[in-house]
């Protein structure tokens, strides 16, 4: 591309974006590339995470790295690099991950006497330390995480839902008994779900996964469904529970109190940059972007307007000062675009309150800030600038949820036959209530015939009917069905 | 191993540990698994940091992340693998790394159509990145940052020094002008400076790396360096001045404001996880790790002594509070281990401060602080302990710096011939200041004769003769020579 094209497109990018109505897939991708949270590289499904869409990830951080540390867990590091040996111990988790590893065959000069795959997910060099190290009921329980990345040799990528590399934090628990282990498991998820319904705004229904979508070598796999702008599923987070088995497998044992050997029992638990895209599909307009206050790099900003006129941008740093005195996260935009381009820019990238700050606002000691979510205008008094720029972020935080619950709530169906679902589908869909008798042939027909996979089983559970939607057989549970992210 | 080795093994941790004037790398090997910072794995090279290893690693991040953010840099995440072809761009940095590359191979169950190495370092990607993004002096400049690891597959190992995956941050940074890139590039290396010597203790010499030297495709290499306790030197962070080399390979140009295309100038910047390791080997003695307190994971421990009489844990307990309110990171050990068990392993743990407090000292209304670097002992009011542990640990952090900034001076000295230098290494060595002709052939004769290589050249010279030490000819420079991790 010519250097004049690309400052072209750069003076563009707040003008093109796809109507949401019209190409929702289309829209996320302007918005990951235009509120410049993301570029592409030149290998497919490596991704760069811009300086704001990193700065997205650090604040989710921020939370959940506050709320492992509080209930006693501690950071690590364990290496990239896996043996392809100790990926097979586990045979089930082997079976999950193998078709998706990229594999490392030449060190240096050398070929390598056994490949190593790049970490898929960490539980086996977990296991093989804990192998060495745990010996007794003292050493018990561990309560580990780590902030890294995986790799996964994905076939169909898209920006944050499905990258090759992810960012993400995995925690990994070993625990003397099953019942301490389940609890951790439950916890972790609570925990995940709390991040999201208060800090990123975004209602998560809980639940456990059927056999089928649990992780590879799990025996309960607990997550947070959370419904998209298109109605869509993602998965948010996940919490396993692995009994004994991994510890069977790579041979750890602790001496109990009364001295006998015993198996620990063991948990993972992740969360990844795909919230971020959640994010993106949760809250975002035909103006861009729009993040929920409590996790947004930039609260406010400050957009000076008439700056040829004496006092103007005295008053607006004036302002900025005041504001982040007051503890918000704000900036003043004072750099040479109009005010209409600095608007749109700051739309784009979602910031929740804009204060603008002119020759008439400062005669009359105000200024005026806009909602990012409603667009609606409330002039504030320069002296209590922050108080009110305080409210109004609480308020918008409320909203967020709020609308994102009734999107929820409106696109939420029950339903008693495939044949419903079907028709719910076809006049733009939603999740379902269904019940289900927990066979795996009813699991694979609901994919086959209507489109939707087993979100999760809810922990709330109701009774929608009585019968499997399937097979009209005695059902066991509610499922709650979607089509998938 | 079986399990009643390893208890037997973790309970006499404290007690087994190699004298460091018999044997200084014995010695450095158990305090890095003995005070639990590190863990082997299965594939050489490639190292675990266990809990009290990744929170010395999050202690350092934190301050040098504000550092970077509060200069106006921003934290970006990119990709962990680069094609082949992307590496080979610049001919000088090939050169220099790929003989220390791993390559992915296969990626799921199919060969790559190109192979892709893991970074080893990632200036191919940021140029990638800005060759796409920048187009106008008013994108400039890019001050962008990121923690990771990279990966360099090193013939030798050891734990923290010289890893294969090492964790670090790399700023990389984009300027309009040689100037400012060379301001930068100064900046980042006082940052380090700084961080090591207020915060990790460490003396450091300031310089500039020679062209042997230097980092593959910099034009220049500013460098750190400090002495360790067996009078080595640790590279401890390097800053390099790139030109507008890069920006030439990959087409980076941006218009200026007499919109003219120009080649912007680049920088970049690495501070590791190897700084760990010479802290050990800076501050550490025969009873294991001394942590300099602005970095420790835990400053004061408190010890509860004879906890079978009443009110002795609440007491700790009510102590341990009072610390953490005042702002102190403080911890209680009430454990089931005696207490001389306990002040093993603190020792061995490097934690600066140790409180015991047992029913005598409740009684007298007073505790007992024992200093880690000194051994000494201060009976502390139990109403003032905070503030009293508070003006022990600011010693402690001065003495720490006093004995290395000693232990530097004593080792220093100037030299005129090899002859000379190699009697210093004979007599137990040390930095050596010699001049030099700015030869390629006298620096290779240094290091083959003399077992010395050019540590830096010093931003402070001083003449210490008129004639290279090894050639005798008109010199340029003085140099700091010395015997390198």
């Amino acid at each position: 591309m010519a250097k004049e094209n690309k400052q072209q497109d750069n003076r563009q990018k707040v003008e093109q974006i796809t109507d949401m109505e019209a190409d929702f897939a289309q829209w996320y991708t302007d918005v990951c590339t235009k509120a410049e949270l993301i570029d592409y590289t030149s290998v497919k499904g490596l991704y760069i995470l811009r300086p704001y869409g990193y700065a997205i990830w650090e604040s989710i951080q921020r939370e959940l790295d506050a709320r492992f540390k509080a209930d006693g867990h501690e950071n690590v590091s364990m290496p990239l690099l896996i043996p392809e040996s100790l990926l097979q111990k586990e045979r089930d988790h082997v079976a999950g991950f193998a078709p998706e590893c990229a594999w490392v065959t030449v060190g240096g000069s050398e070929e390598l006497e056994e490949r190593l795959c790049i970490r898929p997910t960490s539980e086996t060099l977990f296991c093989e330390h804990w192998a060495k190290t745990v010996a007794s009921w003292r050493d018990l329980p561990k309560l580990y995480n780590q902030w890294c990345s995986v790799l996964r040799w994905e076939k169909t990528t898209r920006p944050f839902l499905r990258h090759r590399e992810f960012l993400w934090q995995e925690g990994h628990t070993l625990h003397a008994t099953a019942e301490e282990a389940l609890e951790e498991t439950e916890r972790q998820l609570e925990v995940y779900a709390a991040v999201c319904e208060e800090y990123l705004a975004m209602p998560v229904t809980r639940g456990l996964k059927t056999e089928q979508e649990k992780f590879a070598g799990a025996e309960r796999t607990y997550t947070i469904e959370c419904m998209m702008h298109d109605r869509k599923a993602l998965q948010n987070g996940t919490s396993h529970y692995f009994g004994d088995g991994f510890a069977r497998a790579f041979g750890i044992q602790y001496s109990d109190r009364e001295n006998k050997l015993q198996y620990p029992h063991q948990t993972s638990w992740g969360f990844t940059t795909r919230t971020i895209g959640g994010l993106i599909m949760t809250h975002g307009d035909n103006s861009g972007l729009v993040i929920p206050p409590k996790i947004a790099p930039i609260e406010v900003v400050v957009i000076p307007v008439a700056t040829h006129r004496p006092g103007v941008n005295e008053a607006a740093e004036r302002l900025v000062a005041a504001l982040r005195g007051a503890g918000l996260r704000a900036k003043g935009d004072f750099g040479d675009n109009s005010p209409g381009w600095k608007y749109a820019e700051y739309e784009m990238k979602g910031v929740p309150l804009r204060i603008e700050i002119g020759p008439r606002d400062i005669e009359a000691g105000a200024c005026v800030a806009a909602r990012r979510d409603s667009g609606e205008k409330t002039a504030l008094p320069l002296g209590e600038a922050a108080t009110g720029a305080r409210a109004l972020l609480d308020d918008i935080q409320a909203a967020l949820y709020k609308k994102a619950q009734r999107n929820l709530e409106d696109h939420t169906y029950a339903a008693g036959s495939i044949d419903d679902i079907i028709k719910i589908n076809n006049s733009g869909g939603g999740f379902i209530k269904a019940m289900w008798c927990g066979a795996d042939a009813c699991e694979d027909e609901m994919k086959e015939r209507a489109g939707v996979s087993a979100r999760c089983i809810p922990f709330k559970q109701e009774r929608v009917g009585e019968v499997c939607a399937a097979c009209q057989k005695p059902a066991k549970h509610m499922v709650l069905w979607g089509v998938a992210y």
